[in-house]
C-alpha cells in the first residue's frame, strides 16, 4: 500500500470521527510514519489523533515529530501528560527535543518528569554541543567480570527491554571501568556457568564522552560498529552511541562540509527552517569578501587598460578575460574539491603533499594541452581574433596563457587544502569560491603579463 | 599506547623474527588495525605475517586489507590458504573483494572455494552494481512463525554464532514471505512456550533487492533501523543490510554529490588510487563544456568592446568585469548548494518552488543592497572611476547592475535545481560551475545592457 492510500485512508477515519477505528489503523502503522501523518494535519487535528494513540507508542511517535510539532504539543497537554512522555522517550531522544525548545517549556518538562530522569537529562545538557556525550544514549546493558552467563542472562531478561541496543554487552571491573565486549550471541550460546570475562573480547574500541562527534563516526566507520562504548574520564563506561544515530552524524557533517565549500556559513536547522536573516547572516560576509577581492582583481585590468585598449591586439585580449578566469577557476576547484574530500574522509594527509604536486602536475599538462588546442582552433579559426598579421601571434599567446593558467590553478587548488590542514584549520573554509578567486586573479596576471611581453 | 608505540613493538617483533610473540601480540589488536599493520609493511613481509595470523581471525583481517594488498596476497597463497579465507568471510565482504580483483585471480578464487560459496557469490555478483541486493549480507536469523519461543533460541544458539547481526529475527510465512521482525531483546525476555508470530512487530520497513544503494540508506536513516530486510520480487527475505554498510554507503553518495558539484564525473576510486588518465577522463569534458561557454561570455565583451573603448566611461566598466562575473557565480552557488543539499536530503522537493523563491527573493534584496553599498563606496571614495563629472552615474549604474545580478543569480541558483530534480536528473550535476557558468554570463549581459542605456 503507498503512502497516499494509507494517507486517505486515515483521512477517511479522522473525518468521520471513528476514534476506535482511527486508533487500530495507526497501530499497524511504523511509529516513524504515524509521526509523518500528524505533521501533515493542521494543529487541532494533529492533537487530536496523537491523543487517540495508544501509550505505548506514543512516546516513540513524539520523538519522531519535527520540533515545531513537539513545541506545540507540550504547550497544550497536561503536565502529567509531559512527565509521561519524556520518562518514557530514549535519553538521547529526550535529550534532542529540550535542546531545541523554548527555555520556558524546558522549564515546564524538567518540572514535570521523575527526579530520575531529570538528574540525567541534566548532565547530558551539560556536554558540550556535539560531543559524543552529547548525543550518546544511556540505554545499554553492562555486567561485572565475575557474572555467569545464567546471571547475566537474568539481567537482561529483567532489564533488556529497555535497552537500545543490547547486541553487544560491556564487561565492566570492580571500578566499573570497561574491561571488554561481548557480543550478545556468543552469550545465548555460552553454558550457563562460565564467567563473562572469559568470553569477552579485550581489543575493544571506545571514545571519550569529549571527543567530538565526527571523531565518533570516523571510529564507528572505521572499525564497522553497530555500537560504541562511551568513556569517562576514569574510563568507566557512561553510554553507548549506536550506528543508526551516527547517520545522522554523518549528514550533518557532510552538509556543513558542502556548505563551507560554497563559501556559506553552516546552518544549525535546514533550508527551509532558516530565517531570511539567519541565511543572510551566512552568506553575506563571504560574498564581501570575495567583493573586495574581485574589486582588486579588477584593479589588474584597469592597469593594463591604458595599453591595451590603444592596439587591435589589446582589445582582442579583452575578450578573453571570462575564458582565462573561469577556466583558471574551475580547474582549482576541480582539484581543491578532491583534495578537500580526500582530507574529509582520511585517504589524504599533508604529507602526501609531494604525491598530489606530482599527481597533478601530469594532469595538468594533458588537460591544458587539450583546453589550449581547443581555444586555438575556436579563435584562430572561428572567431578570427585580431588582424590576419597578428593572429597566430595572439592566439599562441593566449594558448600559452591557458596553460600556465591552468598548470598554476590545479597545483595551488591541490596544495593549498593541504596547507589549511596542516594549520590544522578546516580545508573546506578554501574551497571553490576561495580558490576561484584567487585562481582568477593569477590567471589575469598571467595572461596580461606574457601578452604585455610578446604583443603589446 | 598509541598507535606509533603499538606500530614500533610490531616491528621490533618482526625484525627479531620472534614469530609465537608477534603472533600473540596481533592477537592483542582489533583486526582493523591489525589489517593497517599489514598495510604499512612491504610485500615480503606483509606475507609473512600474514601467515602468522591465528586461522579465527585471518580471515577478518584479510576482509579489512585494501584491493592492492589482497590482490598480492591471492595471487601469492596456495589454493586451499583462499579456499579457507573465502569461506569465513562474510558473504558481502567476499563480494566486494571479488568486485575489485582481475578476472583471472576470481576464476582462481572460485575454483577453490566451495560449492555453496560458489553459487551465493555468483548469485551476488549478478545483482545490478549499487544495488541492495549488491550489498546485503545474507547472514541473518530467520523462523516460521509457528515456532516457539524455545525452538528459536535453540536455533539461535545453533547458528547465531555465524551471523552478522541477530539484534533483529525474521519471521516468515509457509511460503518464506517476511510476516513480521522481532527483537532479540524481546525473544529473550518471553516465556519458553509463546509462538514467536505473538511478538513479531508487522509493521516493519523492507527494501528491494534491486533498490538503489542510495534509497537503502534514505530508507535506514528515516526510520532509525540497525539492519533492513531485503526482499526479492516474490516477498521472501534473501538478505539483510546493517547499518554500518550504510555509513559506507553515506559517504560514498556525499562524495559524488560533492564531485558532481565540481564538475567532476565521480570516480570509483579514492583520489591516490585514481590514475593521472582517469582523472584527466573525470574533468576535462566537463572544462571543454565550460571553456566554451565562457568564449561565449567574451562575444558579449567584444560586442559592446567598441563602444566601450571610446569613452572614459566604458575604459572604467571594463574594470569592473572580474567584479559583477565574480559575484554573480558566487551568489548563484550559495543558493543552489542549498538548494541540492536540501534535495539530496530529501528536505526540499520541486514543488517547494514558489516557498524558494520567496525567500531567495528576500535574501537577494537584502545581500544586494549591502554588497551595492559596499561596491559604491569603494568606487566611488577610493578608486575614484572615471571623471568627476561621471563619477556618480557610472557607480550608480554599477551598483544597480550589481543588485539586478544578485537577484537574478540567486533565484536561477534556487529554482535550477528544482527544475532538474523535478526532470529525474540529478541537481549536482548544475551546481557550481554550471551556475556560475550561466551567472558569470548574464550579469555582464546586465552590466553592459544598463551601462549602455544610461551611460553611453
Amino acid at each position: 500500500m503507498d503512502w497516499e492510500t494509507v494517507k486517505s485512508r486515515l483521512d477517511a477515519l479522522l473525518e468521520a470521527d471513528k476514534k476506535a477505528e482511527l486508533r487500530g489503523a495507526l497501530r499497524m502503522l511504523n511509529r516513524v510514519d504515524v509521526a509523518q501523518y500528524l505533521s501533515e494535519l493542521d494543529t487541532d487535528k494533529m492533537l487530536k489523533v496523537f491523543r487517540l494513540l495508544p501509550t505505548e507508542i506514543s512516546s516513540d511517535v513524539f520523538s519522531y515529530m519535527d520540533d515545531d510539532q513537539q513545541e506545540k504539543l507540550i504547550a497544550t497537554i497536561g503536565d502529567q501528560e509531559i512527565c509521561r512522555l519524556v520518562d518514557d522517550m530514549f535519553i538521547d531522544d529526550a535529550v534532542d527535543f529540550l535542546d531545541d525548545l523554548p527555555s520556558d517549556l524546558v522549564k515546564k518538562v524538567l518540572e514535570n518528569v521523575s527526579p530520575d530522569t531529570r538528574r540525567v537529562i541534566n548532565r547530558f545538557l551539560s556536554y558540550p554541543e556535539n560531543s559524543a556525550g552529547s548525543i550518546m544514549t544511556i540505554e545499554f546493558c553492562a555486567f561485572p567480570g565475575g557474572y555467569t552467563v545464567a546471571q547475566a542472562m537474568k539481567e537482561i531478561r529483567r532489564t533488556g527491554l529497555d535497552k537500545e541496543t543490547i547486541n553487544t554487552l560491556y564487561i565492566l571491573d570492580a571500578e566499573g571501568r570497561l574491561q571488554g565486549t561481548l557480543a550478545l550471541r556468543k552469550l545465548i550460546s555460552a553454558d550457563d556457568d562460565v564467567p563473562v570475562q572469559n568470553l569477552m573480547e579485550t581489543s575493544f574500541v571506545s571514545v571519550g564522552t569529549l571527543d567530538d562527534q565526527e571523531t565518533v563516526a570516523e571510529t564507528v566507520k572505521k572499525y564497522d560498529l553497530l555500537a560504541v562504548p562511551v568513556l569517562d574520564k576514569e574510563g568507566r563506561v557512561v553510554g553507548i552511541i549506536t550506528a543508526d544515530d551516527i547517520l545522522d552524524v554523518m549528514q550533518e557533517e557532510a552538509t556543513e562540509d558542502i556548505e563551507r565549500m560554497s563559501a556559506l556559513t553552516p546552518s544549525d536547522d535546514t533550508y527551509m527552517k532558516t530565517g531570511v536573516f539567519e541565511l543572510v547572516k551566512n552568506r553575506l560576509p563571504w560574498l564581501v569578501l570575495m567583493l573586495v577581492a574581485s574589486i582588486f582583481t579588477g584593479l589588474i585590468i584597469s592597469h593594463y587598460e591604458d595599453k591595451l585598449i590603444l592596439s587591435a591586439v589589446g582589445v582582442a585580449l579583452i575578450g578573453c578575460i571570462p575564458m582565462i578566469m573561469d577556466t583558471g577557476g574551475n580547474c582549482g576547484q576541480q582539484s581543491s574539491t578532491l583534495i578537500i574530500r580526500g582530507l574529509a574522509t582520511g585517504e589524504v594527509e599533508p604529507r602526501d603533499a609531494v604525491r598530489v604536486l606530482w599527481k597533478e602536475a601530469r594532469v595538468s599538462l594533458l588537460v591544458s594541452s587539450v583546453l589550449a588546442a581547443v581555444c586555438f582552433v575556436i579563435q584562430y579559426f572561428i572567431f578570427r581574433v585580431g588582424t590576419p598579421d597578428s593572429r597566430l601571434a595572439i592566439c599562441l599567446t593566449i594558448s600559452a596563457s591557458m596553460v600556465c593558467c591552468v598548470l598554476f590553478a590545479k597545483i595551488l587548488g591541490g596544495l593549498l587544502p593541504l596547507g589549511v590542514k596542516a594549520l590544522k584549520l578546516d580545508p573546506a573554509l578554501i574551497a571553490s569560491p576561495m580558490i576561484t578567486t584567487v585562481a582568477d586573479t593569477c590567471s589575469l596576471l598571467i595572461l596580461f603579463a606574457l601578452a604585455t611581453a610578446v604583443l603589446l
